[in-house]
């Protein structure tokens, strides 16, 4: 296949390999490299990585420039870590590269209100490559930002934005159920909130960010509340064994952008293991009010994968800079 | 204000009076001017048109191109007629002028099937005098087709898509409601369908060879059924008169496009006056399946108003030519 996008894995993590694997089913796109740190990783065949019996006669190089400098890509897909700070010294080998960026780096979807030097610095630099990178992933870059900006096309005027996202945490995998603090006691999970170790759901400020900006919205404030922990009055059965009656089964994260005094974006991220029905629910308070929910929701693993991928030809044909994803063209999914 | 957008309403009917009564109330734009061909309209001016108690000193034209050349403007709303053919030479005028259109013409919306000819020569038109045209609307160019595309955006693979638009008539405005046929005998509403007097919705057929391009379909057949009567057992109240059981209370119009003998993209469009949930739902079978519900519906006139009025800065800010909805970024509410 001669048109195809030929793309570089960076990050051979659990995203990075679900990506990966996603991409071999695709016929738009052909993996030329991949990309790691871990030791445990270099020199592999990305097929033994995968586990998907048979070489693909790519190995996982340890040196991202030295990968680029002798192959030739159109994208890059992104996956290490949330943060910009970390991943900023990596999308620049990749901008420098002349290479676009598709990142699942939460901080990255709306850098510009966390990190307004770095976003500038970025921006410039991947204009001046002649490049585009963006942020994305089911959550933030689609569910709670990209889709509710999108369901405001049919208001004359928009009030407020409320964004629920329901989810069945034990559905998920047992990384995501203990990273929610399932099992724990209330005081642990506070503990742990405290220092650092449960963060939540990271990127809730980015979404409401970039809401604020697609409705040309200057918001007062913008705040992100501490996870709070979900509790039954009964014993709920998880993965991780049986969580006794007032210990934590899950998490809440709620986050909203206040105009004056009103709270106009409101996001509320829930994921326990007892939820009773999953849906995805956005409701727009405007001329009309708008109320949609995706019922069942939307897997976020799956979906982080999908949207990751079918963001890549849009990331690729953008004009060159630093691209929200409220700012390319609606994305779908790709053969 | 400096940095609005100059527009040109093209069509002061019902709907072109709308969008400029909505444009009014938006500082992001400025109506420069006005342009209708009827007798009772042209020299009139269009705040009296409007009827909002106060002159705009914006007179209603006859010579649209006349208007072009004395008035700057990046825009028009384009507002006359569904047809192509109808409105291509308006169209051309305003491309040769250098104004970017957007346009409520259904069949402008996916022109590329039905006068793949005509399609191609605007869009070389449009690249040449550097302007964008878009045919959009609540439908076809958002719900039934544009939003179906965005929410396959977390689908890894997607094998149907299922649109239902389920809308109480008696809700809309009267024209609307004898557009349906409501409270005709079956055989007058037969009668007036083989005679085209009664067309059904237009615009599925765009909508399904939208979604086909979007996700990379080639489809064997797409066709669009015609339009059948719905009729209730028992007598139902409209604004139209007491309908008895057995005569019109709306219609219901299939379109569907096929793969092989599958048919992958299924559209409904359901409109009567005794509708006891009024919602838009998309339904895509894949990888993951989505499905998706607005519930109450979206208002179909205030919903085509907002969504060509919210696409006007996409279009402005597009690559010249022939742009479809899809090809646009996420559209949301401008203020």
């Amino acid at each position: 296949m001669g048109d195809n996008i030929k793309v570089i894995i960076y990050g051979c993590g659990v995203m990075g390999c679900k990506v990966a694997r996603a991409l071999l089913d695709k016929e738009s796109f052909e993996i030329v490299g991949a990309v790691d740190i871990n030791p445990e990783l270099v020199g592999k065949d990305l097929g033994d990585v995968l586990d998907i019996n048979k070489k693909l006669d790519i190995e996982i190089e340890k040196d991202a420039e030295a990968l680029f400098s002798k192959t030739k890509a159109q994208a890059v897909v992104h996956t290490t870590t949330s943060y910009l700070k970390d991943v900023l010294p990596q999308i620049s080998q990749c901008v420098k590269a002349g290479l676009n960026v598709i990142s699942t780096s939460e901080e990255l979807s709306y850098p510009w209100k966390r990190h307004p030097e770095l976003a500038r610095e970025l921006d410039e630099f991947a204009k001046k490559e002649g490049v585009t990178v963006t942020g994305t992933g089911i959550n933030p870059g689609y569910l709670m930002d990209t889709l509710a900006l999108m369901l405001t096309a049919p208001c004359l005027s928009v009030k407020t934005v409320r964004v629920t996202r329901m989810m069945d945490s034990s559905k998920r995998r047992v990384p995501f159920q203990k990273k929610i603090g399932t099992g724990m006691s209330q005081e642990e999970f506070r503990e742990k909130i405290e220092k650092g170790i449960i963060t939540g759901h990271v990127g809730l400020l980015e979404s409401i960010n970039m809401i604020a900006e697609g409705l040309g919205w200057e918001l007062d404030r913008a705040e992100e509340l501490p996870p709070e922990p979900v509790v039954d009055e009964k014993e709920v059965e998880t993965v991780l064994g049986r969580v006794p009656p007032g210990n934590v089964i899950g998490l809440t994260s709620l986050a909203y952008g206040q105009k004056g005094e009103e709270k106009v974006i409101n996001l509320e991220f829930c994921a326990n293991a007892a939820v009773d029905e999953e849906y995805d629910e956005i409701t727009i308070e405007g001329e009309p009010n708008i109320h949609q929910k995706i019922l069942g929701g939307v897997h976020g693993d799956v979906g982080t994968v999908a949207v990751t991928i079918n963001t890549i030809p849009r990331v690729v044909e953008a004009m060159p800079g630093l691209r929200l994803m409220k700012d390319l063209p609606v994305p779908s999914t790709t053969l």
